[in-house]
């Protein structure tokens, strides 16, 4: 079984190595050779906005996915003629849209912030008359890791905020003073059958994920996320791994972003549960049973932003597990992750302490070169 | 960190993913691309027992090490030059010599069988009369898996025995009528840190392993089986795996192999341990921090041969794990495994007779076709 995956970013290069032992191979499309993906598959040149290198890719390949989220969909539907494309490039074009991604969620009886559609100034000042502030005004599409957002507290940050994003469709969300931030990674097969891994409580740091930590949620929440998310998955007769991010403030979920594909907070799966995200995204979209999503003990994946952390020095810890993507340094940028495992949580937050001053301090060193 | 293999088998494949997340890169020599260590790494065409070939390889990287037993000592120490190779060559070139591993044994505390080296037909007549029948005769170079081996049961197989070897140094082998075979896999680095797997119950079939089961012994066996490794390591300044098959009759350990490298009857440790032998292998070798040998339970890893059961029968298991190794099928041949973890010894079993019945299902349709 050969599949294609489209981007060849550190998810692609998770899923293949995940993939190999299931007897599967991987090519992967993107721009250069020199990409994580590509370090450990075969590689299509090619720009993934563009349905003949999509095209290229599909003729070569049993099965298309991909690990980004900016595919334009109707590029994707024209390429892959006969070749299957899973998840759902019906969602894949809800998701990239903030506007239909909270329309989706309403219909699925997910709460989500109040939102207002923002296409002027006028409308601008309009929603905040009636969302109040503080409140956020973000671009609907391509947005990540916390770009294309713009903060308004006061009256003063309205007309700064509509210069810095204006020229794209805007939406203003009203601001949840959340108590934390969780996610749900879910998987369904193409027969329907779908599994659950526990919520994951995350840690932004600058908009950027640095922590998740689980599982960190009662029976309640987790219930009730996963029935919300059964429904959209079912809606779409989706297949693989699909991501909610949720807000959590007094006890309740508000749906925040999701993501069709695996995703960073999943990443504490691949040591941390029976079956990784990464494998259990591979068993969906090839509509095999499902493997078991119970964690192993109480997990905690720490990004490495902008400079890796000696190896040496993380895994001299034991269950502490070290996964460099093979990227080049640049500050800020996703390069990796540490994953540590624990029977309980006191033993893993005094890890986390542990692993976290390693991280910074590498980071430190980097951003003073 | 660049590491050359060589040999691209299945050995070679596994050490590749597990080296992957640590941010390694692979170079593996061996004769065709479509072998399993070159579907996920880089490949250096060539043939491991010339000098000139490993030469070519080493120059691409930064450490060599190997996945197969009979690269000849010689041409690898010439061929290397500054590289350095592990596990120790010394060590190895005295593992592909059954007569000169016994004698390491001995050296090391270990009881071996009792043996004679034997030239000619006369020395084979004279052995038997010292030793006694049951015995094996056995080539002293170049076996695995059974092979090159003759049973010598009563007179009249004496000279079939001789008439299929000879022609090559021969050794015989006291018959061990034992109870079970076990083997250990050890683990150490270039600044002498060790670490021990707990001992695996090793069942074979036709010559081939078929079962590993693990942890499978008491506290006593386990502390004697680290105790000899630990000197014959040390005494050769090892780095990477070391696995020592015994044979256990009476509850003694009696050392039957060893192997310079990682092992099939250590596969088990890919999920069923904190850390995989093969990462554990990269960690001696680059002399990094050792990881957690102990098991996550129970374990057990059973080997499909000459055609592999449909991935689906298998991980409809939960925490049931496929490992296919991308080899085209051919009779007996070590294709891929199969690794089950359980809390319990029972649950275990009952797995494994479930997953036997699919493997061995599987090879009778093939063999019928």
């Amino acid at each position: 079984m050969s599949i294609g995956i489209i981007g060849a970013g550190q998810l692609g290069r998770m899923m293949a190595l995940a993939g190999y032992p299931l007897g599967m191979r991987f090519t992967f499309l993107d721009k250069t050779s020199d990409t994580p993906g590509a370090q450990v598959g075969d590689i299509v040149l090619g720009d993934f906005t563009r349905s003949d290198d999509i095209r290229r890719l599909a003729e070569q390949v049993d099965l298309l996915t991909y690990d980004v989220e900016n595919v334009p969909v109707e590029a994707l539907k024209s390429a892959a003629g006969d070749t299957p494309i899973h998840p759902s490039p019906a969602l894949l074009g809800i998701a990239q849209d903030r506007l239909t991604e909270k329309q989706a969620f309403a219909e699925h009886g997910m709460a989500t912030a109040p939102y207002r559609t923002v296409d002027s100034l006028v409308d601008l000042r309009a929603a905040i008359d009636e969302l109040g502030m503080p409140a956020v005004l973000k671009r609907r599409q391509l947005g990540y890791d916390g770009r294309g957002q713009r903060f308004i507290r006061q009256a003063g940050d309205i007309e700064s905020a509509w210069e810095a994003l204006s020229g794209a469709p805007l939406i203003l969300e009203g601001f949840v003073d959340f108590d934390r931030e969780v996610s749900l990674i879910a998987v369904r097969n193409r027969s329907g059958e779908m599994a659950f891994y526990p919520l994951s409580d995350n840690r932004h740091e600058e908009g950027i994920l640095r922590l998740s930590i689980a599982p960190c949620a009662d029976r309640t929440l987790q219930t009730q996320a996963e029935s919300q998310i059964r429904s959209l998955m079912d809606a779409f007769d989706y297949a693989g791994v699909l991501t909610v991010e949720y807000f959590e403030k007094g006890g309740e979920l508000i749906a925040n972003e999701m993501a069709p594909r695996v995703h960073n907070s999943g990443h504490w799966t691949i040591e941390g549960a029976a079956t990784s995200q990464f494998e259990n995204h591979l068993r969906g979209i090839l509509d095999l049973p499902l493997g078991d999503t119970s964690p192993r003990g109480h997990v905690a994946m720490i990004n490495c932003l902008g400079q890796m952390p000696a190896l040496a020095d993380c895994i001299r810890y034991p269950d502490v597990h070290y996964h460099d993507y093979g990227k080049a340094p640049r500050p800020r940028r996703k390069l990796g992750h540490i994953t540590a495992v624990r029977p309980d949580r006191a033993s893993l937050d005094s890890v986390v302490d542990e692993l976290l001053a390693v991280v910074r301090a590498a980071e430190a060193t980097s951003a003073e070169c």
